[in-house]
């Protein structure tokens, strides 16, 4: 069923009212007609079965037939933090990342960054990219729509009271795929941090609780600091200069290798992506059976 | 430095001779001179250092100055078998999964493929993503180029003697992500086949050989039969259909789920082709170490 997102203020008595492009969707390239129906999530992670109405040129009404709650976010919040890349690398990082399950992704201004944003091209391609978040949201059967946020510079991000509060008080993780590394994988990094995840459950997936095999080694303050928001950093084409990685290293960050094969900026986000929400268990059966809707 | 493949016996006596579009690249792209070093590959894992000595409009020689050996290449050789998705949506496929590891992409016919490829214009799709493939191993680094197959029926694919011969001696390993499916995903699907790798292995991961949680139920013939190929089947837009389900089922081949979100055709191959990679090891710090040029 196609699925639309909209603000919650367009609900109102059991009635949805869709305006602007979506409208334009609804009538000229679905050419749907009153009678049929449509998912319409809020944002909030409630989603609603919809009638249509009326159909007119500014605005399509429906009624509310049903609705029920999405559990297709991660528990983990990933934050994307994206180097800068050309062209429509951007646009293409957004979509899959989308997919994949990324909370939020922050372009950053890095030392290699070549594209240079300002002004109102800046707030142009902020609209695109955030038009496109909602797509891939829609698409992907999302609760919600993950946050782009402004071009920053790569120090605003590490000096951030945010990132500093989240990895003080141990809800925080972050990495940083670099070449440069070469003793420090996915795993080391996580050192057991995400063991209450299936992924470090018994090997029949049916252990319950945190045993993982290393859990010897596991402090229970560590137990009760499963990290909540995780921060990826992806260099651009050319990489995070040294610099850049010292000033992440004494930010916290871990940086981490991911094999022996040179990935482009673009397939870094999504491999890391991918790995560290297998790991926190947001891949499998389990995570699987919480996103049927209830 | 830059990278190109060359047919071995472009080889003789320690010269290189280089003919083609990458004359055209060295000299008129990368705008490189007699004296300046690039890396040759010959497609069998053997890498070398090459001085250019001279350049003309037909040719580039070179002096190789050193060879190694590249250990890049995955120990387990997984096959795509990717339904034929449309527009250009193929070549992000066969440019990503290069990167990340793929050892053979096979682009298949399946019910719910609406693109139709023959005759002349099937020649010329193949001769791109084959140009696709190489340039992504040039540059992420690769030892062997993706071997890319011609469109061929999916049922072909299963029934072929190859398929049946690697299920039957327990060397195959065959996964259908499908959103069908919600009660397997790939852990289960692997079912401690991959014990020997490292993501099994001790928490430190310094634990050695066979060692995980699970092995007591895992039994000494299986670990004597650790999957050496793998097939990842992935649907086009509109998915396989039930019939196509069912028919790989028989053919031994297994349905796991991704996670909650349902990821376009693309991103299922990406996704899917990472985590098998990760749980065979072949994305972390021994897979790195071995990458490196000895």
């Amino acid at each position: 069923m196609p699925r639309f997102f909209v603000d919650p203020r367009q609900i109102e008595d059991g009635v949805v009212r869709i305006a602007g492009e979506d409208t334009n969707h609804i009538t000229r390239v679905l050419r749907l007609r009153p009678g049929d129906r449509i998912t319409v999530l809020d944002g909030t992670g409630l989603e609603y079965e919809v009638v249509i109405s009326t159909i007119s040129e500014e605005e399509v009404t429906g009624r509310v037939v049903g609705s029920r709650q999405r559990r297709t976010e991660p528990r983990l919040k990933v934050t994307l933090v994206q180097g800068l890349p050309k062209a429509d690398k951007m646009e293409l990082i957004i979509q899959k990342c989308t997919e994949i399950g990324v909370a939020r992704i922050l372009p950053a201004r890095t030392e290699r960054s070549v594209v240079e944003l300002e002004g109102g091209k800046a707030a142009r391609r902020l609209e695109r990219w955030r038009k496109i978040a909602v797509q891939a949201a829609e698409q992907s059967g999302r609760a919600l729509v993950p946050a782009i946020g402004e071009v920053t510079p790569l120090a605003a991000v590490l000096n951030s009271a945010e990132f500093h509060d989240a990895m003080e008080n141990g809800l925080g993780l972050a990495l940083m795929p670099w070449e440069g590394e070469d003793s420090v994988d996915l795993r080391r990094a996580l050192a057991g941090r995400l063991l209450q995840a299936p992924s470090m459950m018994g090997q029949d997936g049916q252990g319950g609780g945190p045993v993982g095999q290393g859990d010897r080694d596991v402090t229970l303050a560590q137990y009760s600091r499963r990290p909540e928001v995780a921060w990826l950093f992806i260099g651009p084409e050319g990489g995070f200069s040294a610099r850049e990685v010292e000033m992440a290293h004494a930010a916290g960050v871990n940086t981490i290798t991911l094999g022996p094969r040179i990935l482009r900026t673009e397939t870094a986000g999504f491999v890391a992506l991918t790995l560290l929400l297998w790991e926190a268990g947001e891949l499998d059966v389990d995570a699987s059976e919480k996103g049927k809707s209830t």
